[in-house]
């Protein structure tokens, strides 16, 4: 099972750089390492009784000890159940303080008195930093992402079969929702269409915010902000779709763009230049024989002799897996060489406020021949009418 | 303003603690202190660059620095514009190392060496603490939350206002969904409908996961489970109905029953019970002569003495206002006293897997008459037919 591997290698890299325990708190890494799924974050605090030391406890052998509150403890249960690799979940019941729960789960790892070291996620609360320090007072910190992170970047078969499932549903996301896109519409309108057809297609939930934003020439573009959000579709708009949902763990990231009314010459050339850049980008994306810094350069170049390179603002894409923005990343500055079986976004754009914007994007599998794009969804400008 | 008293009061305490920093991410501590709006929380890691150190910085003197990653930078810079109680917002772009502005800012408050006492939000990631610890290994931390959650307790005028139009707006939501609800609608189909009407309203978000939970008799129980929220209303059927929304950084959260049918009279009775655990509840919620351990009790009493006291499995209530849950709480451990202006929640329920559910759930503020319910929607109990 991919689970005992990853935390095999894990405890390999704790023995040679002398790390007595890790700390995951339920979250990406820890759902990687293993298998333990993350809850949507809500829009504010939800404060449970102990949340602070809740999470995945790895020793240099063994198993992992998951700490959970008891508020929604159930959800973590379920999740340890039937899994050898998971010793126990303990729930933090609301007499017990807190901080004697940590300082048992640490001595029950051996960290009692004098000089230890543990790995925490960088995104590690605080408060949990402060609470070893508390007990532990010469603890040494180092990141548990910085091991993590570079054994994400590959995917395996099975991933790379979960990722395709997301792929698929988000086509069909898609799919549902064009047809239903009308003249008058908000942008609000077709992200809660979307948002709708996520979960009841079976994603957990969307893997970022939906993004529909209307491009309206002369003065009255609608941007990213909630009271554009509520400004109405016209003729004469370009459409971008940006979106993605979390199927089984694993994240997709899509998008297309499409024209209300009859397009422009200039923006099918625009739309064309950005299918080119793309293309150029994916054929380029050979394993071991591109860089991420490269694929960045090939797609802007095909911008820039279209004359539109002040049009493209952003990098090229993001590595993608159980998060959706993760390394590597495809922008200037990553030297990295890109290997089998990572996979990116490769979204490029022009976009010029008070005129139009026209975007593409596909999670594509570096492979021996090129990067090959998980969506079927074709290409082509779509048409709203 | 109150933003600047909130950073005097905390700069006083920073004096006598002889703290010498305080840091707070871009979160609920920082929009109390500082008015900076939160962004939502997405699905999914977000990964931008130098996140890790964006947000909040405050000395014992003068205004409060902000840092913030370039991507989505103009949402902070717009958050910071004339206020002068914050000093400047500085971008971390693409090439620049995010260690280093950690030092340039650490450096600008005049910590460059030796020991320095730095307070942390609770939730600061791990990244900043072991980034700091790389710069200042001597660095001691303490809470910046333990600082600021007393502040927060008891509510201004002014938060009192801003929470009453969050109770206002969220009332609308109900009065908008309730005749919409029909048998053979899923728990997700109302759900989606309370999510568009919350943002359609002009909230910003939800102020966590919408809950609209189905209570069969029998066999057909709905929790809160992905594949249950596809079950389909029957006669027959109760339903909670639990949400809330962030209007202008203050959170609601509200809650009302309904009976699928004609209720039988086990649940009538149930019902009333309910209402009148919650009226005992906020009667005797009297500033200065209630403790939070007392309400709870209280509230508990009634249901006890009708029957049910095992079906009220959790704590009467939370305090409430730029998060949805935080201190006190109304549980049978905080012997707090109630004082004039604390929001909480007052929420008790009944309920009985396989059978039925009732809850009701207010915001209530403790004056010196008693609790008083926010919310103006009326407490019996909803028919659908």
């Amino acid at each position: 099972m991919q689970y005992q591997q990853r935390i095999q290698a894990i405890q390999q890299v704790m023995k040679d750089q002398e790390i007595d325990l890790m700390y995951l708190p339920l979250s990406a890494n820890l759902f990687y390492v293993a298998g333990i799924k993350r809850e949507l974050v809500h829009g504010t605090d939800h404060n449970r009784y102990g949340d602070w030391l809740c999470g995945g406890y790895i020793a240099q052998e063994g198993p992992v000890k998951v700490i959970a509150a008891r508020m929604g403890g159930k959800f973590w249960l379920k999740q340890a159940a039937d899994r050898p690799w998971i010793s126990d979940v303990e729930l933090i019941n609301e007499p017990v303080e807190p901080k004697m729960v940590l300082q048992q789960v640490l001595a029950s790892f051996g960290l009692e008195n004098g000089k230890h070291t543990i790995a925490i996620d960088d995104r590690t609360w605080g408060q949990f930093v402060m609470g070893v320090l508390g007990i532990l007072p010469e603890t040494r910190f180092v990141s548990a992402t910085a091991i993590i992170a570079p054994m994400r970047m590959i995917k395996t078969a099975e991933e790379l079969r979960l990722m395709q499932a997301a792929s698929d549903l988000t086509d069909q996301v898609f799919r549902n929702v064009l047809p239903k896109i009308k003249v008058g519409m908000t942008e609000f309108d077709i992200e809660s269409e979307i948002d709708y057809q996520f979960v009841n297609l079976g994603a957990e939930y969307t893997s970022f915010e939906t993004g529909v934003t209307f491009w309206a020439p002369e003065n009255q573009v609608a941007g990213a902000s909630a009271s554009t959000e509520m400004r109405r579709l016209q003729y004469g708009d370009s459409i971008m779709f940006d979106f993605g949902g979390l199927v089984d763990g694993y994240a997709s990231d899509f998008g297309r763009s499409a024209y209300c009314g009859s397009p422009t010459d200039e923006y099918l050339r625009v739309h064309d230049t950005v299918i080119r850049s793309q293309a150029e980008a994916m054929a380029a994306m050979i394993a071991d024989q591109c860089t991420a810094a490269e694929a960045n350069r090939i797609a802007r170049k095909v911008i820039e002799d279209a004359g539109y390179g002040d049009g493209f603002g952003h990098r090229l894409g993001h590595g993608i897996g159980v998060t959706v923005h993760e390394p590597p990343f495809l922008d200037g500055l990553d030297e990295i060489v890109l290997r089998e079986n990572m996979v990116f976004t490769v979204e490029p754009s022009i976009v010029y406020k008070n005129r139009f914007a026209n975007r593409i994007e596909d999670m594509v599998v570096v492979t021996r021949d090129g990067g090959k794009p998980m969506s079927m969804i074709e290409r082509e400008l779509f048409i709203i009418d």
